[in-house]
């Protein structure tokens, strides 16, 4: 791979001055109960609280604004199930330029109404990639709208490396850092930041066993495609890309996969503890720490609450 | 009623100097997206950030560290159905003393979990007001522990109206202040402080309609008894008392009652786009202004979210 495609801690920098005004800097949130029950010293980067609800706006916002304005002008298009369609649709909004999603019928309702609620254009498709490439591909030949990959981009990348920088601002001295891992948007915009000034911070991903493809991929070295989906993370389906695999296998550490059972288990404490709403993606990171309770004993973790779009209708408890 | 038996706002500030160590300063968090729909600006006090999960944790510390050294040996005791029962048992806890609690067998299981987790010792009853105040009795018999009653309290009131104090120092210039009411204590002693700094401001109730005896109380000058429980809003089915009753109808400028329905879709609203979890009764508040936006549109308004307890597995939504 071309490793001029592979962002470095500048573009982060870039991307963060560019969509400094669009995004909100997230608050940084510790629970002693949890601290209590993890033996752990724990800090939640709270991007459930971004707007349109998880970090996928970072990118987003930061591909929207790198557009030349007669590219921006036939707006941009993408396949999602969820919190990169509902980020692009806003990021568009936001620079008042059409979005185009091609959309699973089976994505959660609430994640359709966010995505209609921004103004973008929903086409719905089958929960295949085929499809929805095929979906995608229509939309792009009819109205010239720029494609933005979810996360093998060059400047989505860039942009979900702004949520750790923020963190290692908000918080000294951490030792650890824990981010979900899908297709690996924000592990590498994390893991490139993070190594970067400080090489000893450990960067650890965790991963549902029900989507392994990338603990596999790591293991064997060899990209591996995606496993049919049955994890309720649901943020976490789609199979790592050339791109975001070459970036993980440099600078990612671990990655940990952990039960659909301690999911929810992550998520509730989340929830009753913290008092706040993340996405089984999101608590993914937590049952992740929680599984290595034994090394991380008292060392200084970062957790990245990656969302917080549930479906009250639908929950796991 | 004896006027001496009513805190005044330096009863208040005398509250806060007792428990600021013990408290959480909780944050205030705005909603954009929820300006937008109720068409007002709204800052939301975070009571449901608070320790043991409640606003009544502020009244209950007060009521325990105002203790002499030796009554706090022997204890303090009351009866709840949750939220002041965990409170005061955390709050004993952390003074080191016995904590005993009649709690109807109806109680909220996350509830009954919490007073439990804090190492008061429970003992069941029926959850009527007979069942409470006879084996309340038995308890203090047998204990000499001394009764904190939830809300009839001098010093409860007046430590519940911390809360109003810390979001008026966190927000100037609030037009109305809204709050919920069940006993009266968090509403008593946010009108005490507010009108004291601030004659003109507004202080509105929020009230469930099917557990409307305050609204019923407030609008005939005769104090109601309970109504049966009926509202999914558990923190607010208690009845107010001669003193709540008295400075409520002193201080309070109105009490709105809310439907059930209205209620759930508050609740909703609260979880959905602020991402935080605050119970039934919480909701109340905001039930209520929606109710009466036509009233607030574009009034700087508080509201006060008491508390974030609520059983996982017993949703409405």
């Amino acid at each position: 791979m071309d490793k001029s495609n592979i962002p470095s801690y500048k573009d982060i920098e870039s991307a963060h001055r560019k969509i400094a005004h669009n995004i909100h800097e997230t608050p940084v949130i510790t629970c002693s109960a949890i601290n209590g029950l993890a033996g752990a010293s724990l800090f939640f980067k709270c991007e459930n609280f971004q707007k349109a609800g998880a970090f996928k706006f970072r990118g987003a916002s930061n591909a929207v604004l790198s557009l030349s304005d007669e590219d921006a002008r036939k707006g941009v298009a993408t396949h999602s199930s969820g919190n990169h369609a509902a980020a692009l649709a806003l990021a568009a909004k936001l620079r008042g330029i059409p979005a185009y999603i091609a959309m699973p019928e089976t994505a959660p309702a609430i994640k359709k109404k966010a995505v209609a609620g921004y103004g973008a254009k929903i086409r719905f498709c089958q929960p295949t990639v085929e499809s929805r490439e095929d979906t995608l591909q229509k939309i792009i030949e009819e109205t010239g709208a720029t494609f933005i990959h979810a996360y093998n981009d060059f400047n989505i990348i860039s942009g979900q490396g702004t949520a750790v920088k923020e963190l290692l601002n908000q918080v000294k001295d951490l030792d650890v850092i824990v981010a979900p891992v899908g297709g690996g948007g924000l592990l590498s915009g994390t893991a490139i930041w993070a190594k970067h000034f400080n090489p000893g911070i450990r960067v650890i991903a965790g991963e549902p066993e029900k989507a392994d493809d990338a603990y596999r991929s790591f293991k064997t070295g060899v990209l591996q495609p995606a496993v049919p989906p049955g994890s309720m993370a649901d943020g976490l389906l789609m199979p790592l890309s050339d791109l975001t695999f070459s970036i993980i296998r440099e600078y990612v550490d671990e990655i940990v996969t952990v039960s659909e059972e301690s999911i929810v288990g992550a998520m509730q404490l989340i929830w009753e503890r913290m008092k706040i709403i993340a996405e089984p993606s999101s608590a993914v990171a937590l049952a992740a720490v929680i599984k290595k309770k034994h090394e991380l004993k008292k060392v200084r973790t970062g957790i990245i609450l990656s969302g917080g779009n549930v479906d009250l209708k639908k929950l796991p408890f």
